[in-house]
């Protein structure tokens, strides 16, 4: 089996065999080639942890595994270790066998970044000009530069309910020299593109603070009694998401759709619009929402990725198993 | 993190520290301190494999993870591979990162084994003296194995549907310097500690062929619609069982308590036996049964084992994660 440990990460995967494993591995969920486990997540009543497993299987990328961890709240105060702790185990769909073993950390949040960008490729406008941000913690830079990576803009608007941390953003707008501006959440209707990430448990903006016209991708909400915006954004716009059932639980549009106000039907999957099945954006008014999750089979489809470059570049380990 | 490939755990692994490892688990289990979480159990529809995780947290023992893995069926005949794949993954559950990974293979083999010993040293008669084998298949072997370690037989006995391959149960024996004798099944009424080890769906024995004072462990059922034995024997004995969520849902007393026969209420832990909060077997004249349904946290305490002693012997690799 083949080892490559964390630190060897940032070596390997680039943003751009992120966004391909992602995009990729969407396709094949939408296309029923590929299907995520039910995941575990479990309080195992030590360190305040949240600890369990998400897996799946691509049968058309051949990738079978799952990742596990998870959040340590106290990992950095106490340890200087990172809170989000999991690692991703691949295993040969052909025979059982376990394949490899990928340190999982920097990839969940390339793989989190890569999905915001892969709904910003398909459904944003292409003539989008502003970048929006909510939210300016650790994830939502990788989130930025992912979509600025992705796209073409002229210029970042950001919003923090700690503005003190929006010169992070700043930062990032600066290496793809564009300007970056602090707003209010009510200049919020300049961009074109806006992406959340946030840990909220109440809806931070709506209706009155997104443009016709404006992709959205809510990436903070993964699960139950979290909320980004409030749900008539989630019944003004166009919904996809990466995986319906967790959608509709524990994902952004799990509100309006308890209140009735969304159909689970009118939740489309971006695989279906990378693969043409589903028409995507069809005006230049319309408002599209992304409802990223986040699926077993990112990781999957991004270890896998990951072991390959590996192996060609002679980082990581073979061992006996 | 520490890895502990398959091919060394027989060099490592004694049936006494699988013994002691399952004991105590199940001690933990009743007691509170140690807990399974939901099994993932997926038919992939990629080579008719099962394939799942077995996860679990002991708070006591400080073994948090799960085995993954599962059945291959076409592995021995295709690839010369055994059919049952899996890998143990252990977490620091201080950190959350992975703390070692271990072969599963013969580890599970010999923890089922040590399951029914268990039984068979908290509720069979002190004075039994005839072992009964129902199957004789490869696992069947290790169960008979761990049982004459546990306890001192005077003669063993065995039926199986295949009658050609009970020399192998006749050759564990003979390792024991015990007689074996082949026994249709109502010659199993001689014995006083029966194990059965098949992969049947349909009940193979009951009271007819149970003495009173006999101890019973039915080690073969663990998926829905299996059944080793009637409900009328699940009805008549005292039942233990490893987990009694799995017990009455996948295990062998699931037909006698979705039949009504059987109250939830009846099916009683090994752990609270060995922890003495449950009186066990009462008299001579009882048939105690035991349900051996097969728990995650078995994998971790064993897998745990392990990994301390192939660290003190020097087996194994360390690896920089």
């Amino acid at each position: 089996m083949y080892i490559v440990p964390e630190a060897a990460i940032a070596d390997i995967l680039t943003r751009d065999d992120a966004f391909a494993a992602v995009e990729q591995v969407f396709a094949a969920m939408s296309a029923g080639d590929a299907y995520n486990f039910p995941v575990i997540r479990e309080a195992i009543g030590h360190e305040d942890a949240l600890y369990g497993f998400k897996g799946g299987f691509d049968g058309k990328g051949m990738a079978l595994g799952l990742k596990a961890g998870g959040y340590w709240p106290h990992n950095l105060e106490k340890r200087g270790l990172i809170n989000h702790q999991s690692t991703v185990f691949l295993f040969d769909p052909d025979t059982g066998k376990v394949a490899a073993m990928v340190g999982g950390n920097l990839l969940t949040a390339l793989r989190t970044a890569a999905a915001s960008s892969v709904s910003i490729k398909h459904l944003a406008r292409k003539d989008a000009r502003v970048m929006g941000m909510i939210g300016a913690g650790h994830q939502a830079k990788f989130q930025l530069r992912a979509a600025l990576e992705t796209h073409s803009f002229d210029k970042v608007i950001g919003w923090n309910y700690h503005p003190e941390m929006l010169p992070s953003l700043a930062e990032v707008a600066a290496q793809f020299d564009l300007p970056f501006e602090r707003v209010e959440l009510d200049g919020m209707t300049e961009a074109d593109v806006v992406i959340s990430m946030t840990s909220s448990f109440d809806p931070i903006f709506g209706t009155a603070h997104i443009s016709p016209g404006t992709h959205v991708a809510c990436m903070g909400t993964d699960t139950v009694g979290k909320q980004e915006c409030d749900a008539d954004l989630i019944v003004a716009a166009t919904v996809f998401t990466d995986e319906v059932a967790q959608s509709i639980t524990l994902g952004e549009a799990q509100h309006a759709v308890k209140a009735g106000r969304k159909a689970k039907e009118d939740i489309h999957e971006i695989g279906a619009v990378i693969n043409g099945t589903h028409k995507g954006r069809t005006s230049d008014d319309e408002i599209t929402l992304f409802d990223g999750t986040g699926v077993g089979l990112q990781d999957l489809a991004v270890a896998a990725s990951i072991v390959e470059v590996a192996k060609a570049k002679g980082i990581g380990h073979e061992v006996d198993f």
